[in-house]
């Protein structure tokens, strides 16, 4: 699986969160980022070229800071330019059909802010619904939004922690999805595996097999279950 | 009470809705447009100058055709950049506190398809949410969207209808209330009869009679149904 971040931030240079998320990513293969500021600065979009870039990926990610509860504006120039039509509705044969659409979004408030009674009154589900409609316009999966609240006031654990959410939301290929969550963990730590020193190998191949061990057991727990509950329905 | 509709379109001067109310209004003192392509066809907000004009009206209304579930992205450029935090947030005394905010949006589809199960899934209630909670934290009164689904399908006697509450929604300082819509009426028809031929006076002087003895026998049994909500209460 291919993604690919698309970054709306006018100030992306300058931004600690931004170079995190980015840092987290940079061996990983199969992730792509286009930051719009960069790329288009006077906001005139090479149309042909993105949505050839767009058909390229599985799951297209849309990454910014929360601006007036919505991205900047330069990524709704980019939707009402790149966006067409006939590229983009389901019903016309879009391009994106069967795709993911996934949100990154940043904070400057703290998450519980963001519900009835609080201070921002509406939840980040309901600020993303022109999102949500769009990738039901396009025939795409629109994933759980993944919001980044207050980054500069993480810990170091919560930013490690964050990177390993972070990580996931782009590469797993099955959010969601418990028994993919373990999957995704040993593929990573396979991958860490390749740069330790061979004097670390030894430890890292035992912490796998434990992972694998625990993901096989598991995997025939749910077997077992899944025979008892056919018998219960016959 | 002033009002000023701020206007994102970027086909404006082909748009044959947006002509239709234009002409609606033209009539009107107390109401002004800023037609933002216009004025800023490279997005470049002169940001004091919109302030202050924002400063002067009671309400404003954002008035636009539906792109991507949103306004088009030069609406978004004009909240990031003119509604700055010192000048916009309740809590940091921002000058739009006890103002209202409308929205007034035109679709290509019909409304009915903006429904859980229809093409188009979401409410358009849900997908003004991001206005709503601009309003919110400006301390903005949010009023009731007003949609306008395909316009070119519209009769001429809907265009009428539409005229009327579209003047109602610009102009009538309590929407809402029943007994300000009558109020609103007879005003309406009391600013018709001004240019009006003499010889026509008179039958409209019958009818704004006719409305104005209405009025004022609601008026007295809504004061006799409180006299005795009151009675029963004691």
């Amino acid at each position: 699986m291919k993604t690919l971040v698309i970054i709306a931030h006018p100030k992306y240079d300058n931004s600690m969160t931004q170079g995190f998320l980015k840092s987290c990513q940079k061996d990983i293969d199969s992730v792509d980022w286009l930051v719009l500021n960069r790329e288009y600065p006077s906001y005139n979009f090479d149309v042909i070229k993105e949505q050839e870039r767009l058909s390229k990926y599985e799951r297209i990610v849309f990454q910014f800071p929360l601006y007036w509860y919505s991205a900047p504006a330069i990524l709704k120039q980019y939707e009402d330019d790149v966006l067409t039509r006939a590229f983009t509705y389901k019903n016309e044969d879009g391009v994106l059909n069967g795709k993911e659409l996934g949100i990154v979004t940043t904070l400057g408030e703290p998450i519980y802010h963001y519900h009835d009674g609080h201070n921002e009154a509406f939840t980040i589900d309901e600020l993303m619904k022109p999102y949500h409609a769009l990738a039901h316009k396009a025939g795409m999966k629109f994933l759980p939004v993944f919001s980044i609240s207050q980054f500069n006031y993480l810990t170091e654990h919560e930013k490690v922690s964050l990177l390993v959410k972070y990580r996931n939301y782009l590469t797993n290929s099955h959010l969601n999805s418990f028994k993919s969550k373990q999957l995704w963990y040993i593929e990573q730590l396979q991958l860490i595996r390749q740069n330790l020193k061979d004097s670390k190998k030894n430890s890292m191949d035992m912490l796998i097999d434990q992972l694998q061990n625990n993901y096989d057991k598991l995997d025939e727990l749910n077997w077992e279950l899944s025979m008892i509950k056919k018998e219960e329905d016959e």
